[in-house]
């Protein structure tokens, strides 16, 4: 497997620092190669351990054991941590750019995205929602196809809708819709987890699952259909189930991944349970790509106070659905 | 401290089971005196263990220790268990109406109710929507001012809204119906909890709290609004909080209750984290009055499968909260 690429984000955010982290974990924790795509300048202002500057993926696994590796782009401009500027969110972009143009080629095993700030990359022309949909574009695909998936040591959710009102959400919930997520959630399962026979749940939009329409007509409208489709397919699939009894233990033991009708009913279980080892994994893509689920957290930045869990278990997750798909 | 009423609920569910269970725990949970209220062939059909029927609670102390005291209401009629029918259901509303009234005479120390069967129930002539306000009415408090608690070893929440198909929870909350929820939590917490100063957290509608009004405006003109005001009636409340980070272990830690603005927001970190152990309590009342969360579960009853977790969890939190109530 070649080594992952590990795009810094932000480079006043704590994403140089938890990368830094986590690759003074990588013995205790058994992490495989990677490299870090940024301003190593990044890294120097908030750790004081080594780095070396490649300029191939391949020479990461030489100088792993040594010092972190970091394929370089173009200079941040000033870098004070906690500070965010233009410059640095250029930076963030043309890191992730270019960690998910190695990715891609197959240079790199896979792609880890540091925490960016939006409000900084629309500062700088971009124009998509999130990472997530800038990867799908630059692998080609249609972002309808793509699913973002909350992974935790216990738990996987897939929100179908993410980041709008609750109000709207009802509306913007369509057979279509469930269905293609239902899809890549399956398809993605099979390819970066190696599971055969994926078992899909999915969540009702209303209490108790709507109590046969009386709380409310999606399940019997448009989620149950949708599952039937799914179920034509193939798709080991149950529900609507109500959202408030799927995530104990016994009840996550009867699926491998939730899907949500909606971002908190996804991720309040998620956080939960498992708020320091979150991992955001993009499915549907030709790529591995995930992310620690937090952001870039300017306000702790350059204090060493930032908690590399997530990164690490993002870096992790990424190496292990990277070494499902080299498998033969 | 009275003994505590505990109503067995549909005599064809599992609350005579997970009743008699409790009682079986009573030394290895030193459990105090309780008494049920209902049939007693309810119990001796699904358990062989002592029973003792009682004419007063006061008489319940003397034989807890030997058998199961139980005071009788009317004749159930042909009970078999999990298949419920109409003089079950409304052998289960004389006892929740029986055992409510020992609570309100100061008889019994609290009242714990058992699972009904709310589709049973409105076949008898049952015109509230559940016991919670049905107990209230008894009580003579309107159900605007008593707020619906679910308890967890690690976590408190009162959803605002409880049983609404989720597309009419936005238009549903007012600053008004969020300040009684938050004012009848605080005054329970004070009284049956014994905490002087509650902190109380209340959760955001939309993703991320609405994202300073990019993800949806409830939080700046609704929930905020609310926030303010208690504030200013010396309530300590944080929020609106984004609902996804704040109910792992290290942000329960800042607040006594989380107020939540819909059924599963509530309800979906509660069982994540305490299925078996989840007590709903009504706090506004003038009595103690707790219940295991959790239903009939006609399709498991008589079979001793049923676990008394929660029964047990809210005989434990209602003599807890009675003895603070009884304090000087």
């Amino acid at each position: 497997m070649n080594p992952l690429a590990v795009a810094l984000g932000d480079p006043a955010g704590i994403g140089p620092e938890i990368v830094a982290k986590a690759w003074l974990a990588r013995v205790a924790r058994s992490i495989p190669p990677f490299f870090a795509v940024g301003d190593a300048r990044s890294i120097g202002a908030v750790w004081d351990g080594p780095t070396i500057r490649i300029s191939e993926p391949a020479e990461a696994a030489r100088f792993f054991a040594d010092a972190l590796p970091v394929i370089e782009v173009e200079d941040a401009g000033d870098i004070v941590p906690g500070q965010p500027n233009t410059p640095g969110a250029r930076c963030s972009l043309d890191s992730l750019e270019l960690a998910a143009g190695l990715a891609r080629s197959g240079a790199a095993g896979g792609l880890v995205t540091g925490p960016v700030s939006k409000a900084q990359l629309y500062s700088v022309g971009f124009t998509h929602p999130g990472q997530t949909e800038f990867v799908a574009e630059r692998c080609g695909i249609s972002a309808d196809n793509v699913a973002m998936m909350l992974a935790g040591p216990t738990l996987r959710t897939v929100p179908i809708t993410t980041h709008v009102p609750l109000r709207d959400v009802a509306d913007m919930l369509t057979i279509e819709l469930i269905l293609s997520k239902v899809r890549a959630t399956e398809r993605g399962l099979v390819r970066n987890f190696g599971i055969a026979s994926p078992r899909l749940a999915i969540a009702g939009l209303n209490p108790h699952a709507g109590e046969q329409g009386a709380l409310g007509r999606e399940e019997i409208e448009i989620i149950a259909p949708a599952v039937e489709i799914a179920r034509a397919e193939g798709i080991n699939i149950i529900g609507p189930l109500p959202a408030d009894t799927m995530f104990h233990a016994r009840a996550r033991d009867r699926y491998d991944a939730a899907l949500c009708l909606y971002h908190d009913q996804a991720l309040i279980p998620l956080k939960a349970l498992h708020f320091d080892e979150g991992v955001n994994m993009t499915l549907g893509l030709p790529i591995v790509r995930t992310a620690p689920d937090h952001g870039t957290a300017f306000e702790i930045a350059g204090q060493n106070r930032a908690d590399p869990g997530a990164m690490i278990a993002a870096i992790e997750l990424a190496a292990y659905c990277a070494a499902i798909r080299a498998l033969p």
